[in-house]
């Protein structure tokens, strides 16, 4: 039934060979990984605008593009910094890779440990800002916006484990729609203006109060998440076809070119339009001036929702792959670095899509709340990769080394800057949650690195460990003890099985009182074997503690080395809601037995019919 | 770590014989087991109330002692009726065992399966109406009702999974104190109008329509939850200490004592002071009126509050209890009988709970909702109980049967006729689905049944069985597979016991290309053993498939009736959290396998340090 359910939702399995055809080119890549940047052009604006607006009032307009420029700056330099990474990591990995290669172990872990948050909330902050675009034009959806919030991650998860190719099908369209939708909301909108339409005069509750630098540099971290995503192009290098570099380096210079008109653009609109947003949101609002409640309204409002769950998509493919990369080195579980059917990362598709489903539950979906989090985590790793590729250049210098290892450092330096100014200005609205969970998690991937490294060593076959199994030679002494609660076939099968392994077989059997002992006692008899039954008294109705009690005590016998097999007799029944009707106790005791090295648990299943 | 929780909260294992000393006498069994009815004072008259106000207005105060009158007739019937009961089913199983006694074992499991329902929903609309109670005198509390339920039903649980007799010690005092409570209600009440107190006239917003018959068989339908645990005292006997029917008796009696007291004197009380329960709960609103907002309204509530969940304690007797007699004879899944660490039948506990809590929040802690599912269940399970008792005098006869079938038959005639009001007047409140759900029950129990009984047959041993077994002089021919993912440690061990227990041992791998086969065919190399490596290519990277594939074809030789051991390597890890660094998938392995019936799955574990 199980499976079943899985092939419907994800699919048939794909052969490992299939992998190479899910790789993309420019025309679907630029799409898949660009979305995740055009799109907070529906947030990042929005949200300088909340920060100021209630403080300054309408004074915020015109600071609203100088903030902008500002950040439209940043960008620039950090593509011109991740081009230079792209060419000299053709293999993916970001800013871990790029960290731990030139900064040491620990700077790749604090990049990759950024990352992690930064991807589960790139996961949140879009799904819900994507939503908000909805419930801002269909202002009846607006109680159920987590319910849809939780719908639309259910499909993300859905949609990416049915593996990379078919998501760029799904998700690749939509993106240039939007693109569309915006640019036509720019030339529109400029034109309706050209046109002599005076804006209606906004009514905001403010404070009045004067412009403070801590004030722009509070609605400058709010923008700063206008640059997230930047780096999934160099995440996700392997992910292009060859010449992958190449490819990857174009679709960063377009996204950068697509993130500057767009977020420019629809910045000035907003000052002009002198939107309000809060309770709805700010593209929606400027769509209303512009085009009335028609056709282009709906079509930018849809649109806009669809090109964040595509952002949301971008976590999708950037977040399993890194948390693949660790894994594979160590630092985090390694079922994460194994392909599912779908050749996609399963493991890390559902540990993305639950963590960020309940941090939207937690903070029900209001991205006002949820940007606080935000940033932070990728301007950490943005800092440490540029940080990376300026000691590269020092060190290894090369050709023209010196323009190149300027433009790293100059990023390096910026990054930096605006790290500390979203850790002041944001520390109450939730930064200092993420400056606290990013030592904890550097921790936890240390201790499960020691972990690997520990089992690795006591697992590692030494000569002298050869020669001391001698595998040819020597055999183990075997006993074998047949536990019982009743006498039936399974019993009768379970004991022939132990002296066929063995020729030291004990029936074993725990009752509560002398009464239920006698009884067993008697269809033991009837048995006819001559194999001993011990029958031990246990007052509080258990089995282990007995059988482990009786092994180690002077009437058992057996030596250091020597192995005891315990026989758990089992039934298989054909109906999965039949388990229900038995002790799932076998499963309970095998692992209490394993505990105890000497002891190796033989399950015998017995098929039983209805 | 889960032991040390365990422990804290429903405290040390009980040795069997403890079991004893865990019974009661009438001054604890009375609160134990009176609660339910006593405390269907605090809704029963509400409820009517709330179904004849708001059609007929003022002139309901004037029926409700009519009505309340009919159904303390009932309850005279049903307590002689329920003597007779304990007299002659001294072991207990109530309405369950005396129907399926003298009625036929459809009509018993018909009468268990209502009862299921019953306790239920004696949980849930007890805890319901408990926390109502609080949030009429302490109103800020109202937004919080669902979730204070849930801690109730919480607390009950662990209460009860720590067994009798510490239950009895919890709730036994403050179920004199309700007692005294009301009584004092009742005697200041009833002075204070002596007095000439004139109560206020009611603000009711009704149509002010006639009384007609239908409104008053729906009154008397939700009236009709006062007698819900009356049948409470017959199902639990063999909880009192000896004589136990006498113990029994006794309490019955005091039982239907107080109710009369309490219930009609209340229903008085509410006509007099003409309240109008719906956002507060009546009695908090009568002695509002008393006592005005005094120590007396508060201990009034408190207590009120403190017996409802008493009351549902009640259920955590009997289900429980019930569902053991019922899973012994395997109508319920058989851990329903088994009694946990402390002596009480932790699965029922736990069922009972969910279920509950389920209802609680589908109904959000609506009492006037829940008791439209609630009295049916009761009801049909007091017809057949007193429809068996009337039978069973009909065929024994003996000393002054005819007035004692009298008593009987009479009970069965009037429950019959009030399961038929219930029926028709609350179908559209919630019976319907009571009315759909004890069908679908009774054909699960009978499937169940009967699982166990196709078992049973294929369990059972005959002699031709043990002849063909032959276990002295037989053994079976034993095959060992080895499946390799790696080769280390765990892999020399889980060889070496392959030669110990079978001189046919056979190592198997699955690799996804000849890379990773070549190099584990270097590793096996290495080892110097002579046992064969079969390594096969599975493109899906799955294992199972590929190991049964192997076996069933012609390359691997095999006879039927031989068994196959396939060696499973375990890592045992020494804290929980490592658990998760390690792939389950030896789990999922050992389930597959043991789906064919030749295989037999030996776990060797490997205790690993840190």
């Amino acid at each position: 039934m199980y499976d079943n359910l899985k092939r419907v939702l994800i699919g048939k399995p794909l052969k490992n060979e299939e992998s190479d055809g899910q790789k993309y080119g420019i025309l679907w890549g630029l799409p898949i990984l660009a979305s995740d940047a055009i799109s907070s052009v529906a947030y990042a604006g929005q949200e300088m605008l909340i920060v100021m607006l209630p403080v300054v009032g309408a004074l915020a307009y015109g600071k609203l593009s100088l903030i902008s420029g500002a950040i439209i700056l940043l960008l620039m330099i950090l593509t011109l910094s991740y081009r230079q990474t792209i060419e000299h990591y053709p293999n993916g990995g970001g800013a871990y890779i790029v960290a731990k290669d030139n900064l040491g172990t620990k700077a790749g872990v604090t990049a990759g440990a950024a990352l992690c948050i930064d991807y589960i909330l790139t996961v949140a902050v879009s799904v819900s800002s994507g939503v908000e675009q909805i419930t801002s034009a269909f202002i009846s959806l607006k109680p159920y916006t987590v319910i849809i919030c939780i719908v639309m991650v259910g499909l993300l998860m859905v949609g990416n484990l049915r593996g990379i190719r078919e998501a760029s099908k799904i998700f690749g369209l939509p993106a240039y729609a939007f693109m569309l939708a915006l640019l036509m909301l720019l030339i529109f909108g400029f034109a309706k203006i050209k046109g002599g339409y005076i804006p209606p005069e906004p009514t905001i509750k403010s404070l009045g109060e004067p412009i403070t630098l801590i004030l722009l540099l509070r609605a400058f971290s709010s923008g700063c998440t206008a640059l997230t995503g930047v780096e999934a192009v160099s995440n996700a290098v392997p992910n292009f076809k060859t010449p992958s570099v190449k490819y990857a380096k174009t679709v960063l210079l377009l996204l950068s070119l697509i993130i500057l008109v767009l977020f420019g653009g629809t910045s000035i609109l907003a000052n002009i339009y002198h939107v309000v947003p809060g309770d709805r949101a700010m593209l929606v609002l400027i769509a209303e001036q512009v085009f009335g409640h028609g056709f282009m309204y709906y079509y930018i409002t849809i649109t806009t929702f669809v090109i964040l769950i595509m952002a949301a998509n971008t976590a999708y493919s950037g977040f399993p792959l890194l948390l693949a990369v660790m894994a594979k080195e160590g630092f985090v579980p390694r079922q994460l670095s194994m392909k599912g059917d779908r050749l996609s990362y399963s493991n890390g598709i559902l540990l993305l899509s639950s963590v960020a489903a309940v941090l939207i539950i937690l903070f029900k979906a209001d991205v006002t709340s949820l940007i606080g989090l935000y940033a932070i985590g990728v301007f950490i790793s943005f800092t440490l990769s540029q940080a990376g590729m300026f000691r590269k250049w020092l060190i290894i210098k090369g050709k023209n080394w010196v323009p190149k290892a300027f433009i790293n450092g100059l990023g390096a330096l910026v990054t930096t800057v605006a790290v500390l100014i979203i850790a002041f200005t944001k520390f109450h609205q939730g930064a200092w949650i993420v400056i606290v969970l990013i030592p904890i998690l550097i921790l936890l991937m240390f201790k499960v690195k020691k972990h690997y490294e520990n089992i690795r060593k006591q697992l590692k076959i030494t000569p002298k460990l050869l020669e001391r199994a001698d595998i040819n030679n020597k055999k183990y002494t075997n006993h074998v003890i047949v536990p019982l609660s009743s006498v039936n076939k399974s019993s009768v099968r379970a004991l022939k099985y132990g002296t066929t392994i063995s020729d030291n077989v004990t029936a074993f059997c725990v009752a509560t009182d002398e009464e239920s002992a006698a009884k067993i006692q008697e269809k033991y008899n009837e048995l006819g074997t001559d194999i001993p039954l011990i029958i031990k008294y246990n007052p509080y109705r258990k089995v282990v503690e007995p059988l482990l009690d009786f092994i180690e005590s002077a009437e058992y016998e057996y030596k250091k080395g020597d192995i005891i097999t315990v026989i758990l007799p089992q039934f298989v029944v054909k109906r999965w809601w039949q388990r229900l009707l038995h002790n799932q106790t076998g499963r309970f005791i095998e692992r209490k037995l394993l505990k105890h090295k000497h002891i190796v648990v033989a399950v015998m299943p017995l098929q039983l019919n209805d």
